[in-house]
C-alpha cells in the first residue's frame, strides 16, 4: 500500500503537497485551490516577494493581508488548515528540515525572482536573481533525492525559455532530423533576460537529475497569466491575491486593466506585435492540479507549455480598450520605446496540447473576464502609484540601472 | 589609431590579455604561450586548484613550484615579465578592479572548478560548483559590460555540453527544418554533470550578454586535453604544468600513462566505448591564440569545437599498452564498473573545423607524444600515490559521496 492510498479519506486521494513560493501572485492561489481539493498543503516561503516591493516602493493594487491573516482567514472559511514553513531554499538546513519532516508526494515550485526587468536592474540583481533561482532549485533536486525520492517536482519554467524561434515551438523536445540520422533532443532555448536564463539553467539542472537519481519532474513552461481571482480566493476578502501594474513586476494585461482604470495610458513597449501565450490564474491552479494527478514516472522529466491562448501584445491593449469603453473609460494606448531587446514583429506557434490531454478546460479570455478586471482595479484605483509604471530598467543601457524611481510626487 | 596598434612593438601587434585561471593544467602553459608570443599576459587566480589537491589529498605527479617561483623562472628564462593578480572572481570588487586597471584586449577565462567527479561528490560541492562557475562568469561579463565593451572573451566550454546525441555534432548551432519552417539555432544540449551543466550555462548567459550589450565572446568547447609539456614549460624544470592521475581529476589518456607507468591497471570504466574529442595540450595553447588573434565582431558570439581527433576511451587505452610495451612494461587494462551515468555505445561524429580553417595545424596523437608522456610519468613514479586513482564518485549512488580516499597505506 503506497503512501497516497494510506491517506485516502474519501474517494479522492488527499496527497501531502509543498508549495514553494505560496505566498506570491501564483503560489498562493495555488496553495488555495490545493487544500480546497483535499489535499494536505504546506506553504514554503520567506517573503521575499513582499520584501522585494518594499525594495522597489511598490505594492500589489490589492490590499493584501499578512501571510498570518490569509491562513486564519482561510481556516475560518474552510476549516482547513495550512501549514506555513518560513525560510529559504538556500538555507539547507532548513530546507532539508522541511522536506524530511513533510515527505511529500509533490512539491510545487514557485519559489523564484520571477520579474525579467528585476533581474536586469544591475550586476546585483542579475546575481541575486541567477543564484537564487539556480542554487535554491538546485537544492531542492538535493532534498528530494535525499530524503523524498519518489515526490513529484512540479516545477514552473516559462515559456519565455524558447524566445521567438522561427519554427513551431513544441513540448520540451523536438525530433531532429541531421544529415540523415535523426534524435529526440531538448528544444533549443534562446531566453530573453538573466531571470529567463535561471529557468533555462534548471530546466537543465532538473532533466540531469531526473536522469541519475530516477526523480520525477514536471517543468510547466507557463505563459503570462492574467486575472487574480479564483473561487477560493474569493471567500473573503482577507484572501485577496495580490494584483501587480508597476513597471517591474506588472504583467501586460493586469497592467493595462490597471492602466486603464486609473487613467493612466496602456503602455505598450515598442511596437506592440511581441506575441505570447497568454492564461487565466484560473488555469495556473488547475494545471498546477493536473499534473499532480497525472505523476510522471520515476527519471522521467517531462515538459508541457502552460497557457491557452496567443494573442500580440498590442491586441491585448486594443481588448482592453474596448471593454473600458463598454464601462465608460475613454482608454489609449502609448507605444513606449521597448526597453527590453525583443523581436517586435515575429513567427509564433507554441504548441500547447498536453494539458489540454489530461483534461484542462480552458477559461479563454472574454469581455466579462475584462469588465472583472477593470472593476477590481477601479474598486482600488486609490492605490496606484502612476510613478511606477512607466517602465524603469533598460536591457540595452550601457550601465543598466534602475532609473530614479519617483519623480517629484 | 586604436589600442592594439598603439601598443605594437614590432611586426606583431601585442595585446593586454588576462587569463583568468592561470595557475591550472591549461592556463599556465597558455599564459606562458602567449608571454612568450610578445603580448602582456597577467594571470588572475585564486589558486583554488591547489587548495581542492590539499582536501583531496592529491596532488600533481609533476613537481609543480609556487605562482612567485613559476613567475620568477620565467622571467629569468626569457626577460619577459607576466603579471600575477590573486582573487576570485566572485569578489566584484577585485574583478572589477583588475578589468578597470588593465583595460584588456582579450580575457582568457579558465577559471572554473573542471573536474566533473567533483562536482558529482555531494551537494556541497555541486553548490560550489555552479555557483563559483556560473556567478564567476555572470561577474566576468558585467565587468567587461562596464570596463572594457571592446574585449574578446575568450571563454573554455567543453564538448561535453552537447553529451552524445545521435546525430552529428555542430560548432554551438545548427540549422533546423521543422514543419517546413528553418532557423538556425542553438544546438540542444545534453551535459551529464554538474560540472558540464555549468558550461551549458555559460554558454547561454554569454549568448545573451553579446546580445544585449555587444559584448564579443569565442566559446571554446573544449574535449579532453592530454599531455603536459609545450615548448615554453620546458624552458625550465621550475615552470612545469601539471600532470593529474587521481580519480577526480585524472582525464582519459593522462591518467592512463601514469598509470602504466606506476604498475597500475588502465581503469577504463565500463565497456570503453565511449567515444569522446581529445587533443594536445600544445594545441590548446594553439587555439586559444587563434581565437585571440582572429577575434568575433562587437555583438557576436561564436563556438568552436576545440579538438583534434576522436577515439574511443578504449582504443585510447590499446594505445597506451602497445607504447608501454615498447618501453618495456606490460600494461593491463582493467574495466570497472562505470562511475558515471553515460552511453558506453553510440554515434559520435563532431564537427571541428573551424579552428582549422584559423591555421590550427594539430599535433595527432603519435608513439612519440605517448613515449613523452611515458617518460614523465616513469621519471616521477615515486610521486604516486595508488590509492588515490579509483573512481571514488559515483553518480548512481543514492547519496552521492566520496568514498573514504585513503586506504591503510
Amino acid at each position: 500500500m503506497d503512501r497516497v492510498e494510506r491517506k485516502t479519506n474519501g474517494k479522492r486521494p488527499a496527497m501531502s503537497i509543498l508549495v514553494l513560493g505560496g505566498d506570491g501572485y501564483c503560489g498562493w492561489p495555488t496553495a488555495l485551490h490545493l487544500s480546497d481539493a483535499g489535499h494536505e498543503v504546506v506553504i514554503v516561503d520567506d517573503f521575499s516577494r513582499r520584501q522585494i516591493d518594499e525594495e522597489l516602493g511598490t505594492r500589489s493594487l490589492t490590499p493584501i493581508t499578512s501571510s498570518k491573516e490569509r491562513l486564519e482567514a482561510w481556516n475560518e472559511a474552510t476549516g482547513r488548515t495550512i501549514s506555513l514553513e518560513v525560510g529559504d531554499l538556500l538555507d539547507w538546513e532548513f530546507l532539508s528540515g522541511v522536506v524530511s519532516r513533510y515527505e511529500p508526494d509533490a512539491v510545487v515550485h514557485f519559489a523564484e525572482q520571477r520579474s525579467a526587468p528585476y533581474s536586469m536592474i544591475d550586476r546585483r540583481h542579475a546575481v541575486y536573481t541567477q543564484h537564487n533561482n539556480v542554487i535554491g532549485t538546485l537544492n531542492v533536486l538535493f532534498a528530494l533525492q535525499e530524503f523524498a525520492p519518489d515526490c513529484h517536482l512540479v516545477k514552473l519554467g516559462t515559456m519565455g525559455e524558447y524566445g521567438t524561434p522561427n519554427i513551431d515551438i513544441e513540448e520540451g523536445f523536438i525530433d531532429i532530423e541531421h544529415n540523415g540520422r535523426r534524435d529526440r533532443l531538448p528544444f533549443p532555448k534562446q531566453p530573453g533576460s538573466f531571470y529567463h536564463l535561471t529557468k533555462v539553467h534548471d530546466s537543465h539542472n532538473i532533466a540531469f537529475a531526473c536522469k541519475i537519481w530516477g526523480l520525477r519532474a514536471t517543468d510547466l513552461n507557463q505563459g503570462v497569466v492574467y486575472g487574480t481571482v479564483t473561487p477560493q480566493t474569493e471567500r473573503d476578502p482577507r484572501l485577496l491575491n495580490r494584483f501587480d501594474y508597476d513597471g517591474v513586476f506588472g504583467t501586460a494585461l493586469n497592467r493595462f486593466c490597471i492602466e486603464a482604470a486609473a487613467g493612466h495610458a496602456l503602455t505598450v513597449y515598442g511596437r506592440g506585435g511581441q506575441t505570447r501565450g497568454f492564461l487565466d490564474i484560473r488555469d495556473t491552479v488547475r494545471c498546477i492540479e493536473l499534473a499532480i494527478l497525472n505523476p510522471p514516472e520515476r527519471s522521467e522529466y517531462r515538459v508541457f507549455n502552460q497557457f491557452t491562448e496567443q494573442f500580440t501584445v498590442g491586441e491585448l491593449a486594443e481588448l482592453v480598450v474596448d471593454a473600458a469603453a463598454t464601462l465608460g473609460i475613454a482608454a489609449r494606448i502609448e507605444h513606449l520605446p521597448n526597453p527590453r531587446m525583443e523581436a517586435e514583429e515575429h513567427y509564433y506557434n507554441a504548441k500547447h496540447t498536453r494539458l489540454l490531454d489530461l483534461g484542462l478546460e480552458p477559461h479563454y479570455l472574454s469581455e466579462s473576464l475584462l469588465d472583472s478586471l477593470l472593476n477590481i482595479a477601479l474598486e482600488h484605483r486609490d492605490r496606484v502609484d502612476l510613478d511606477v509604471i512607466a517602465p524603469r530598467v533598460r536591457w540595452r543601457a550601457e550601465k543598466p540601472r534602475l532609473v530614479e524611481m519617483r519623480m517629484a510626487a
